[in-house]
């Protein structure tokens, strides 16, 4: 399905209206977030884990399937599913977030998936790492990328049908716990989330994390298809090539504390003692401290941080005592901070295609 | 948290705008449908389904969990979830869809959950039958209704916090296949779906699919909760009592042909021919037959409907041989009827809470 690469427009379609289009709508009516009530699980059951499918779920045959590994390598390589799954697994706990978590809550707003905070979640991964893989196809001395095309086909700006494709630098690649996951939380993988196979790159950005992966190329320049020079990137005019996004801005959520009102979703609380709990990730460093305000970041309150977080890659959970006897509207915030310096900002950045707003998650409460 | 009924305002929120406002938002955020090239799997897998989760999603001990049944009984009973999986196990596959799918499409629109088409799924639902339940506790002749109450809490237009309740007449709660399901597609049901325990009624709309079950009361005057005198009503104007609520209007919904624009999700097609290839079903009646066009709903073709449903409760499958060998822009659609005479609208009758909504879908298709 690839064709030679043509030059791309770098797309710009934005709103100022607070209300979403109707093909916003139609991309959230089949992609989902995770309800922030989940949070409560340290490891995301499957069904509430966000999914972010580009084009469609593609069927495919298991048992006639095989990942290629090709390009500038010194002997390619073409595994089954059986192969792989017989060679040493690994399990990792990994926090995955979509880059696009927030971009509705910018204005000017990209028209895409209209993410507001729920975009995330955690899976145990249960795969067979790449490294290994990739030494046995040796890569060339002037490989710098590897590109991970999947099976699912769609069109961009451009028009073109072609696979969706992502690469990652060589080095990150190569890294020690990037992974070819078959299963997810014990059992196999469901056709949502890449079955057969998929691409685990802790760390970053959902959009790195190829789902029906079948081919890995390495090759010796930087791989110029859609989703790295046009999607994908930090860029305030569309004139201008951008910064590539990677990993995970620092971001806390709340679970948000007492009873939801079905269509506002403010919550609703009796007086008295609160316990609040939320989770806090970061693919930079490790969290350093996660804060909780209730007057709507006017004031903070340091929280109570996990000792640990679920695993290296995955999520901590905080804690904080709030004495909600008052009866009242409050806004409740929270904001993390990890051990790169990096701290949530009270509202994100905003840039041409919405990627990586860690704006603070405010929840409205009424304690009554 | 269930206090004494008080009148209770028939909410009023439409907007004319096709645009979807951030409360709507929040809601496609966190409920998901079935994105349509799901329709390929006679049962849907785990996570594709589509949810509507009115509150939130409780945590539920299995085993401290017990079931009540209660009410107009002679013998009121008391079973917990070991007792219950003892009992002989039955396994029903059920296409259920949700009351507000379509709702999206009507203006003025209903604000409330702002589906479009995806609000629908198979699953294979294992549990226990209610009737012999029911029998065990011995309903009073007095009898009318079964109410169902779950777990989670959430408040409505009147700000009270109560958990979520459906009734149902007490010869639809004795019907043969009505389950009280602890399992799903052949695991335990995950929590998002009402786990440890959720009623199925085969041929309703999701509404009455109680998650999270925990009591079952049998009542001797007509239920007056929100979700039965309120919500979950056709009606014209807020002033009228309206209908109830029930069982599924016939739908044929289609695969989308072809591959998407990732953000227009127009489908683009190779010339040639094209297989179409898609689901339908009612709860009325079985399906009778599917008709799909090419242009817009002008003109009609018969499509060759399967011989038999998935099962009696679930949907039947339908294909049609389209020769698209002529590149330019179609709309196509389809469409269903039944045994019991009814046949999909090409638009659906507008109603104030924006229900039942069975117009035809309608998919742009790009042949070049």
């Amino acid at each position: 399905m690839s064709r030679e690469p043509a030059p791309r427009p770098v797309p710009v379609r934005l709103t100022r209206s607070e209300r979403i289009t109707p093909e916003e709508l139609a991309l959230a009516a089949r992609n989902h977030g995770m309800p922030l009530e989940a949070l409560r699980w340290a490891v995301t059951p499957v069904g509430l884990h966000y999914l972010l499918i580009h084009y469609d779920i593609p069927e495919v045959d298991a048992d006639s399937f095989a990942l290629a590994v090709d390009g500038r390598v010194a002997r390619p390589q073409r595994w089954s599913l059986a192969e792989l799954t017989a060679r040493p697994a690994r399990t990792l706990t990994v926090t995955m977030e979509c880059a696009g978590n927030g971009r509705a809550r910018l204005l000017p707003r990209a028209l895409s998936q209209p993410w507001l905070l729920e975009a995330v979640g955690t899976a145990e991964w249960t795969g067979v790492p790449l490294r290994p893989l990739l030494e046995e196809a040796g890569p060339l001395d002037d490989a710098v990328e590897v590109v991970f095309t999947g099976i699912d086909v769609g069109a961009e700006e451009d028009g073109l049908v072609e696979p969706y494709q992502r690469s990652l630098p060589i080095a990150e690649a190569m890294a020690a716990d990037v992974l070819l996951a078959y299963g997810i939380n014990g059992g196999p993988l469901p056709p949502q989330h890449g079955f057969p196979l998929r691409l685990v790159v802790p760390g970053w950005y959902g959009m790195g994390n190829v789902k029906w992966l079948a081919r890995v190329t390495v090759v010796s320049e930087p791989f110029t298809g859609f989703q790295n020079r046009v999607s994908y990137r930090f860029r305030q005019t569309a004139d201008e090539p951008g910064a590539p996004v990677t990993r995970m801005e620092p971001r806390a959520l709340m679970m948000p504390p007492g009873a939801p009102d079905f269509f506002t979703r403010r919550r609703l609380l009796d007086p008295g003692p609160c316990e609040l709990f939320g989770r806090a990730w970061s693919g930079w460093a490790p969290i350093a401290g996660v804060e909780v305000s209730v007057d709507g970041a006017a004031s903070w309150h340091e929280a109570t941080l996990s000792a640990e977080p679920v695993s290296p890659h995955a999520w901590w959970s905080w804690t904080w005592a709030w004495d909600a006897s008052d009866p009242g509207d409050y806004e409740v915030c929270c904001r993390a901070r990890d051990g790169s310096g990096r701290i949530q900002p009270s509202d994100g950045a905003w840039n041409l295609h919405g990627f990586a707003n860690n704006g603070l998650h405010r929840v409205p409460v009424t304690v009554r």
